[in-house]
């Protein structure tokens, strides 16, 4: 059998809701972090002062996640594409569809979406490819005179939303789309607009819907220099994979405050749970929302920011802040609860990186491993050993109980 | 080169017997467990006292392996097929084969197996699919009745033997049989006996034999109320793989008591060593037939037996039992020596589980890790790490000095 298909056999959809079983995935963004000589050699989670981790880690099992694969760098697609049970290698994210999805712009089957920039054209030549850089005020001004004058081409309604400053999310939505369109934009100054190719025959109205798009957005701001042209690139379709719900049978909330975030768990199939800010809004809206799922994808960001900024100080203070209101989420009886990050994103590099990321499982079938905290190091020496995010949601469905035995 | 293939590549046949060196894979069955608030957060490897695996661990190399996957638990079959050096992602053991491999019947390429009940038929209408539980010694006598009147149906032989209660196996032996043919047994109560449907061109004989027989059954039994009629599932064939002679040149001594891994070694090819029921009885058998074979699978089933009960402090005996006869089997010199189990089975859970096996291998090449016990959580910090077990078999011919050298 496919073994990504075996859980999906395994899996024992009749009981999940029945049970009432909860499982719980608690993702602080860019968790994983290095010893190194700036940070004295002690790592965010080893700085940081962590009662209610401290007291979970002996009773859990430990262990590390490769997000992608050994020595790959993922950006957040991949990262979580892995966290929810899909092969990140296999199951591509276009750029148009990350960018919009990034907005909170809702993807439907059958939608193309693009990453657009605003340019500055000369006749048909690009001599600035972000349009002197535009203030994101300018940038929505100019996207709401474009929504204006170009709602539809032929039978495809546009959708656009403004970005941060030159940039924008355009998504095409009508029948007979299909990706295969080559990008617009040269990708490097004093170049021509390029005219979109379709790669295959499928994708030929779609390069034509594209290029009387690039004509029209140029009548359309042809005095509003610099921002008087538009490019186009990653055109590209939602990913065609089964959701969450259909592979694992499992009722999913997404609780996540970034659009981003909420929008990768969209392409799964999650549902958006509503939550405001703060963690503590974060672990409310799950006690709050606790019996209409099974499965919680919790995400929480400031580990990350904190990361990239490399404030290792800060980043300690993030953890910490999901330490002081983890109480809230056990009150809630999660039957499974992993603790873990999407990628590593250590200070001492203010940067995404491959490096393993700590992971904690509580179950009452979990076993414990007995290691006194919950940091990088201890993490190396648990049972759950090193492995790709991938096998992470079949091994919570595992503590809860809810897979049936492999053959006889 | 396809990975799997590497070792048989490597291995160097022509060197195994010259050498005389003895490769033993001792099975606990169902070994490992997990630490709990039943067992006092100790494990029965951590409670048994066990002063000859004491004195091998420090000196040995310890890992943990995955039966089949994260998250799966596996049945025996695929657990062995693990241990035999197989993907068991992808090699299938059929129901019918594993019952009948189970009860110690043997089977031959090109036979069809299935798993037989006897139920209770008004006209077609199966009213109870069990026959009201017969007793096995009822089930013996009737199996004797069937195997009697139908020797054969046209040219394809039929071999039967009784199991408990209700139970038993079919081997159809002839020309022309192939697997694909849906059960007879309808799966519940109130329904009529299914026609067997062919799903493929190859396997319309095998439906029309399965078929003949079950009429005929209808009609040998139609005075025998309540075991009046017959219900076949799970009719499958031996799975098409090469023997473990074949792809790692090994001659192969399979040492088990029980028939269902007797049956499950003999599957992969190897031969079935006589052996009284004891572990002293088994290591005697290894010392016996040392001269006979290169490997042997030594397999002691009381740990699980025990596991399932959830008697950890009997678990912890039964592997005190094995450790006390330890010398008996190191008396027998054997180059690789790996100590594992199949699966887990954790007194806590009472059932087979997904978590790693604990691994003991030692060899004048396996390092010494310098843990100062074999358990679970010694195990984690090895430095065989934690592995899927079908790599296990790669690693003893490498610890035996008998794979050579992957590319230049």
């Amino acid at each position: 059998m496919d073994p990504q298909r075996i859980v999906e056999h395994l899996v024992k959809r009749n009981e999940i809701q029945e049970s009432g079983k909860k499982i719980v995935l608690l993702v602080m963004d860019g968790l994983g972090d290095i010893r190194h000589p700036d940070n004295n050699f002690r790592t965010p989670l080893e700085q940081a002062r962590c009662p209610n981790l401290d007291a979970l880690a002996p009773k859990s099992a430990l262990g590390r996640i490769i997000p992608v694969d050994y020595g790959i760098t993922p950006g957040s697609g991949p990262a979580h594409l892995g966290l929810f049970g899909y092969d990140p290698r296999e199951v591509e994210i276009g750029r148009g569809v990350l960018e919009v999805v990034g907005m909170g712009m809702e993807l439907r089957p059958g939608d193309l979406a693009a990453r657009a920039n605003f340019c500055t054209v000369r006749g048909r030549t690009v001599v600035d490819r972000r349009a002197g850089r535009p203030s994101t005020e300018a940038c929505a001004e100019k996207v709401k005179l474009l929504q204006e004058k170009i709602a539809k081409i032929d039978d495809v309604a546009l959708i656009m939303r403004p970005g941060m400053g030159h940039r924008f999310g355009v998504i095409f939505r009508g029948p007979g789309l299909a990706a295969g369109v080559t990008d617009t934009d040269p990708h490097e100054d004093n170049e021509p607009i390029h005219e979109p190719k379709a790669e295959t025959d499928a994708a030929r109205k779609t390069a034509d819907v594209v290029s009387k798009f690039q004509r029209k957005a140029l009548e359309v701001l042809a005095s509003s220099e610099p921002m008087n042209g538009v490019l186009l690139r990653g055109i590209s379709e939602p990913p065609h994979i089964a959701t969450v719900q259909e592979r694992f049978g499992l009722r999913c909330g997404a609780i996540a405050t970034y659009p981003m975030y909420r929008g990768l768990a969209s392409l799964v199939g999650m549902d958006l749970v509503e939550t405001g800010p703060s963690v503590e809004d974060e672990f409310q809206a799950f006690l709050s929302n606790r019996d209409n799922y099974d499965f919680f994808f919790i995400h929480a960001k400031p580990t990350d920011e904190a990361g990239e900024d490399g404030a290792a100080e800060r980043k300690a203070k993030a953890i910490e802040a999901v330490d002081q209101k983890l109480p809230m989420l056990l009150k809630g009886s999660p039957e499974v609860l992993a603790i873990t990050g999407d990628h590593s994103t250590p200070c001492p590099m203010k940067l995404h990186s491959w490096h393993p990321v700590p992971l904690l499982l509580h179950s009452p079938r979990c076993g414990a491993d007995g290691r006194p905290r919950f940091t990088e190091n201890e993490c190396n020496g648990g049972s759950l050993g090193i492995f790709h995010a991938m096998h992470l949601l079949p091994l919570m469905l595992a503590n809860a109980g809810l897979l049936d035995k492999y053959g006889a």
